[in-house]
């Protein structure tokens, strides 16, 4: 039998089900080996809110004797998984990245991590997130902003709001993990952790049980080593559920089979000419590289005249997030005697002096551009756009009046589904990200691209430098 | 041949469907006589405001021709209807019942009209409307309120808003009309006009090209002389619009072979013993009567703990219209030059002072409600209770500070379907009106029971004095 294709701490997933699957490695093992990993890292790189160290180990177990026995669930089985602190496991705490919620009891289980957990994954811990999900620079103030692996030097923006899931995954923590997007939250740190990320359409995945921030935009999303690992938990978590109307008369769409299909015929939209301005030189160079291999791989490449008000959209959604999240936890936000992230507090606030006309005027100039975007989308395949118009910067120079969501957040406000993966590294060693958005419910076409991307690319296999 | 079984003005559409289908009756006479009592009665009783005579005329000419060599759509082929003046047809006016709009040109046809269309039906005129659709007594200041043909001395209350509606199908100017109910807005003239009413649920029926008062209530529904007659149209309206994502998923449902299926075995619920207090004398005598008539049909009534707080519903239900229908319709209602109805403006103003949180929490206490209520309604079938406290009564006694939707607006706020239909009548000859709740989505068990109670009674095929 031929030894481990290699450190199990940096295996994608896919790749783990195989090495499980026949019997080289054992969740037992794999469990240990990184409880080992977090125990060694994680002080530094702060990923973590809680490590469900025994539950995983008796789990483990359970999933070893399960596969020994002949009675594994499905190639799933006995893989671990990191959540993001949002999604509730009934009687886990669940913080929301608030200090004011550091000890809430949770009493009832999300519905996707029922179906994770039904899959036979391993739920290895709960992961940082920016306090209410409502921030893309990836920090938190008073419960502790983890630490971006690829600098080992100087603390720089992991990316939010699902920081922890990001640091978690990159480093070696978990081969996977959960995070939500409601404006850029799953890709922002794919981008900045050189992760694969999938922003899903909402109803795809149900949100119950998911403490919400802006229940018209939040949709869960993975955090993976590879596209073909994004699919695979992206293809789990699908599905109707009671509990969420949003998720009812969505079809599941199974996107294994149509990975493999490649990018001829597919015709990609390259970004308006004038967002180039507004994108880092490196960036830049990583994106017009990309078109060129997807182009080398069959696809067509075309300008399109695409609505892409990234602007507009941006401050509608701010408008949409402020209302939702102040109409959920204003009260909060309201008592200055509570500890709540001085950076996150305004961006909630505004909510206070969103009239419901306002509120639902930005709900209907919603509707209106969904179906502008979708006719001038009826042309093209995807639109590529950067993921992050930098790589991960400095903490000590964030703005945090400024949001790194410029090419993320109209995915959310348009409704629209969009996948971040790596492409390239700056000279300092800092990963580079590409976004491809595709349709609402298209995401087998994102993913359909993205993987045909990574056959043609390393960038997703790269590891950060070791930190334990 | 046997001779035509009656006034084909007064004729149900399902008896008028076999009579033309028999050829005992052409659409042209039919189209024609009903064109002259409205020539003849409408100036009276103002339930038109506009008739499409010409177009009416010719579609029967044309329905005449497909029927007689044998190219009949179907079974409603050539048989009138009315339309709310909320219903859009591209190149004519809607006016929504306002004055500000009464030049207002359609640019789109309701999906509703257009399935009416295609289905053979001939849109005869449309009907007057509360402005905006905003109020359950039926008056229009500017534009003129519709006679209540059941009272031909004294000018009571039509109900409303479909007040035209009602007045129209009650005075033999059409055999059924389309109304919309975001309150009560179909069983209230229902009950006053003696008609039977469907209140459907929430995406069972698209709302696209329906001029909107709350997005998240309105509905659609028939208005008809038989629950056979609401049942057809109701079937032919139904169905997926990609135009109205409420739709999505909601599949379609023929009540139709259903409703000989009886009432024995249903449980059916009386109203809380509190709420009679609240009801008139000879109402609530004719409701025990109906109760005592489903009982003896083998209906089994049981006294439910059902949570049935029509005060609180009926408050957070205002609170939803007014901020849905300020936020459309805010500007006009704000501009004191424009001639607004006098009832009607305060009820859309007060949507100036709801803040987005205050509005996003009445509806987080909607979605609460709901939960709650169908756990308690799993147990029986329906709930039974009067459609409104009292018959029609005199238009100058109206205080329209108040309103008679005191039993409507918690089945639109829990997002439930609810059947209006005859009754008895009072001594001095005016309608009552028995309302059947329905859990979301089973109209067919409502229209059921209605067809059940209707062949153990004549209230429905009872005829106002005429007028013509």
């Amino acid at each position: 039998m031929r030894p481990l294709a290699g450190d199990p701490a940096f295996l994608p997933a896919h790749v783990l089900s195989m090495e499980i699957g026949a019997r080289r490695l054992s969740p037992v093992d794999l469990v240990d080996a990184l409880l080992e990993r977090i125990r060694a890292g994680d002080p530094k790189l702060h990923a973590f809110v809680e490590v469900y160290a025994e539950d995983a180990r008796l789990a483990a177990e359970a999933a070893d004797k399960a596969i020994r026995s002949g009675h594994a669930i499905g190639p799933l089985h006995g893989i671990p998984i990191a959540l993001k602190d949002l999604i509730q496991i009934e009687g886990k705490v669940t913080t929301g990245g608030s200090e004011v919620w550091r000890d809430r009891q949770s009493r009832c289980t999300a519905t996707l991590a029922r179906r994770l957990i039904a899959t036979g994954l391993i739920v290895i811990g709960k992961t940082h997130t920016v306090e209410f999900a409502m921030g893309g620079w990836g920090t938190n103030q008073h419960r502790g902003t983890p630490w971006n692996p690829w600098d080992p030097t100087a603390a720089r923006t992991p990316g939010g709001s699902s920081s922890g899931s990001g640091v978690a995954v990159a480093a070696g923590f978990a081969p996977w993990a959960i995070g939500t997007d409601t404006g850029g939250s799953v890709r922002l740190p794919a981008s900045w952790c050189g992760l694969t990320g999938l922003k899903t359409t909402i109803g795809r995945i149900s949100t119950y049980g998911i403490l919400p921030l802006s229940p018209t935009l939040d949709t869960p999303g993975p955090m993976a080593r590879s596209v073909e690992d994004a699919a695979l938990l992206y293809q789990v978590m699908q599905g109707p559920d009671a509990s969420d109307p949003r998720t009812r008369g969505v079809s599941t769409s199974d996107p294994l089979p149509m990975l493999r299909r490649g990018v001829r015929g597919l015709r990609l939209a390259r970004m308006p000419e004038a967002e180039r301005e507004a994108v880092d030189r490196e960036v830049l160079a990583a994106y017009d590289a990309a078109l060129e291999t997807l182009a080398r791989l069959g696809a067509e490449l075309v300008t399109s005249d695409l609505p892409c008000r990234f602007v507009d959209y941006t401050a509608l959604t701010a408008r949409i997030i402020g209302a939702e999240g102040y109409s959920l936890i204003g009260d909060l936000v309201d008592d200055m005697s509570l500890p709540i992230d001085e950076a996150v507090r305004p961006r909630i606030a505004v909510g206070r002096g969103i009239s419901a006309r306002d509120y639902l005027a930005a709900l209907r100039d919603r509707e209106e551009a969904k179906r502008q975007f979708s006719t001038a989308f009826a042309d093209v395949d995807a639109l590529l756009t950067p993921t992050t118009q930098t790589a991960a910067i400095p903490l000590d120079t964030v703005d945090q009046t400024t949001t790194p969501a410029h090419f993320t957040r109209f995915v959310n406000f348009l409704d629209l589904c969009a996948l971040a993966l790596p492409n390239g590294f700056t000279a300092a060693g800092l990963p580079i990200s590409l976004q491809i958005v595709c349709r609402g419910y298209d995401e087998t076409t994102a993913l359909r691209i993205g993987w045909a991307y990574q056959q043609a690319s390393d960038w997703h296999e790269r590891r950060p430098p070791d930190i334990v």
